[in-house]
């Protein structure tokens, strides 16, 4: 299968085990729940998969693990580093370790103005052949990639897609108008997805899916068929779920979710640490309200 | 006809002539043009009727006026005070020339809290029998509205709507999550419309319907009858002078567009000056080019 | 004593009676003791005199009240209009009524641009002789009185001081290294006044004065004097009061301060409530600290 | 000379030879500007280091560097990593190499809590003897360490200072208030420096002072002095040289005046790009209207 930047792409958790080492047989478990919901390629390293926390040789077990699971569903790693020449490096390690795409963050740790950012990422793309999302995230990460950026970006034959994370749905429009289908556009915000999917987007780069898979799958299915009405209905339900994705404890709230859904655990690395006390109880009603009253899902994958 | 809170609702721009004196004239081939396009009921006083500097005396001739030409489609003033007495003033004023609807701002000049905003709006409220449509802008007048506040209003029997400008589209899904159908939505951004009445909005408070009425107007017609893929049409035509809606200037802006459309002129009153050099220039553009590439439209009265 | 833009300058809160009309007894209580502790001006009609819902009339009784009272002392009226036309006629009645100064806010209720906000000001100064100190507030009222317009407002001769409120006290030494002395510098933020006076700032249009006139006074005087050790003595244990000044409810907190001193009530118009609760207690406590522990102050009238 | 955290503490820059190695030479000019000036320790590895783009080997190289050039005034490592793990190792690998004492970060790339803070923070103290300041800057980092945090901090006996960046001069007023000289407070932003160190700060963690070493120190000890017209004439001078270290591209621009003044080249490590153009010319224009208007300095080392 190849990468076509449209669809429901998962962006994982990175399970542990207690003694702080990677749970291959927890990650595997998520894994297959999302190929079978139907899913249409992975994402690892990303803000969820705590990248920040993770050594290279994890990575290199992670993505190597999941290419061998996903049967040719495409593997995406996300590259976020603070350094170019860093960067350069763990896209060197990347194609060596089999993925088929990368989502490129704009440099951390440093606010780099127009010049800089379009410099950084036209070095990144012209040192490899993968195909590259861009992921704009001016809130999480403070630098927006503007349209004009964008228009200098397009020499870049393999920068194909962006991760629409501005939280600003009027983007997908006004990308639309400026690049037509040159850029696929996937959202990159759980609670926005089916707004952005309905104006135009190609796809959802998924958070709560790691606890949801078929929810999720099903939304975008349904509303890709024209299908609005038996969508918002679903939609409804996940809302109070999906808005655990724009919180700077995401990586927690999903994790929780996850464990109650049995796809994963709690386990996070420090400096996370596991929810207590009323935060952990206020989440936990949100996702058991969730689960007990999960709505019953059409036949999204034949429709 | 009854007010229902459904549809679309220009807020009208207040025409001066160049001696600043109301220009009624303009006002009511204006006010025709929307009528001939559909409206479902019209604002004065709002923002785009630059509230601000007009006297009761010309609010009163205003509001008779288009009463007079409406023949029975709503009209709706704005309230809009920064004493609770000068409000409850405006709002036995309005009842006296024979609105059929108020809209309510929070209190101006002043970041009421949770407390005062209830009993602010309580207050007004339980003073008449008119029918109420909060107007929840904080990004433009800081207060928000809160779903909590929301909740304890739905004692006042005749606050039957929400003009929802919070520019954050979930919160559509978060009031019919939590009040069903309660309070009709309306959208009050304008390039946010669309992404809200696929998810449940029930109607449109519009800016750029001053100057475009039909292609306002279809759009809502053709998303109430899944007719997406015609609106995402006419609506990513419509986006760069929709995003005029959300500037500071959005009354010079739009009533540049209104000139050039042939349905009012740019006089404004000050402190608002008539746009000069660059800016106007650039809005000029965007203005001219949306008029020069308008989209033929389908027969969206007889949908 | 002829206005000299230096100093202390009490921006008063308006009394109220408990039926809601002015307290002038209260008034002049609360302004003997201003008086006593030995401001330089007072400014009426002030944020933190409720202006926002007094009427002209009452604008008049005050203003005439105080000017009878200050014996020479500068009375100062605020002008806070929306629209050009008002703030003209305001001014012509505050020169009717005889005050020595004017403070101008920017238009209300609408985000002016450069040219507006310079026209707006220079309107207005144009329209009287009257000695003008421009309020520069950011934060509260949106539009910043930049650098730049300040420099096209040299022209305006009455133009001679500025409220500085932008909560930036590097603004200070930016004013003076643009303009030297052309414009008199008055601290409008209670927690920062020290620092702006050490670093040249010309005054204080103060807040919590009303409660504490003269520990206020104090401050300033030492300052001047150069005794900085004595001064922050006075300001550390004045700061948790000073902090009450920038918060959205300043007006109740500081009556409630003005009460507790024996200098004022709490009783405010609506939309304002008077405060309740866990709030009322906290602030209670804030203040009540305060003034259990003030520190003796030394001969700051005759450094 | 025993680290006291009190006096100037230049936050160094890291200097690059043409072809991206660290540039030793340059960097011990540099240096030996700073401890002739009068500095009274030295911070490697900040933000204005470039700390994202070095590798540990290059720290350790300019941290042993350092140390044997300094001649017992304290050198300081920054600490600023993603995971508690790798902040522990940094530590220790400081400890080795020599190391006076710590600046420590909140974790990087994750908006951590409250607790998460703490405990972070609790963590790496605990695991050393080194002498250490907390670095609290959440208007670039993100997090804030609130009082309540540093309440809690004080079990930590070897936390000892704090570089204070919140950009609210109050804070300085509000930890003294609370703490008492429990927390050195070192100002970290430059053109907040005399505002802080006249309300009691107690050293400057300075960055202009890479390329103006003696007009640096000269301020700090004309304040501690008492001589605060001397101390205003220098800093309104620097001014507008000081406002360059609160900008997004503060490296590059104090890179710059080092340059100039002879202490520096502009060479950074991408992303970071050498300035260009207009933004170069206008930051040029700054830098050589202080120079060509430097005050004469007094004597300011035998005050």
């Amino acid at each position: 299968m190849s990468l076509q930047w449209q669809g429901v792409f998962p962006a994982l958790t990175t399970k542990f085990t207690l003694d702080d080492q990677l749970d291959l047989l927890m990650f595997e478990k998520n894994l297959r729940a999302q190929l079978e919901a139907g899913v249409d390629g992975i994402v690892l390293g990303g803000s969820l998969g705590e990248a920040s926390v993770l050594t290279t040789e994890e990575k290199e077990i992670l993505v190597k693990f999941a290419i061998e699971k996903c049967n040719g569903i495409p593997v995406i790693l996300n590259i976020a580093e603070g350094s170019t020449k860093q960067a350069l490096k763990q896209i060197e390690y990347a194609k060596d370790w089999g993925v088929q795409g990368l989502m490129l963050l704009p440099p951390m740790r440093y606010k780099s103005d127009h010049r800089e950012t379009v410099t950084y990422f036209k070095t990144l793309a012209g040192s490899t052949d993968l195909s590259i999302m861009l992921y704009n995230n001016p809130v999480d990460y403070k630098i927006e990639i503007t349209l004009d950026m964008f228009d200098e970006l397009q020499e870049c034959k393999n920068i194909l897609a962006v991760k629409e994370s501005t939280r600003d749905v009027i983007n997908v429009t006004r990308m639309i108008n400026r690049f037509g289908k040159r850029f696929k556009i996937l959202c990159g915000v759980d609670p926005l997805a089916m707004e952005e999917l309905c104006l135009g987007a190609d796809g959802w780069v998924a958070g709560l899916v790691c606890a949801f898979p078929k929810e999720t799958v099903a939304i975008y299915r349904l509303v890709k068929a024209g299908k609005l009405e038996e969508a918002t209905k679903i939609y409804r339900w996940f809302m109070p779920l999906l808005e655990l994705d724009i919180h700077p404890k995401l990586v927690q709230y999903i994790k929780l979710a996850e464990e109650r859904a049995g796809l994963g655990t709690e386990i996070v690395r420090p400096p996370r640490l596991i929810l207590a006390g009323e935060e952990r109880k206020a989440i936990l009603n949100i996702i058991d309200e969730g689960i007990s009253s999960k709505p019953s899902l059409p036949d999204y994958l034949n429709l």
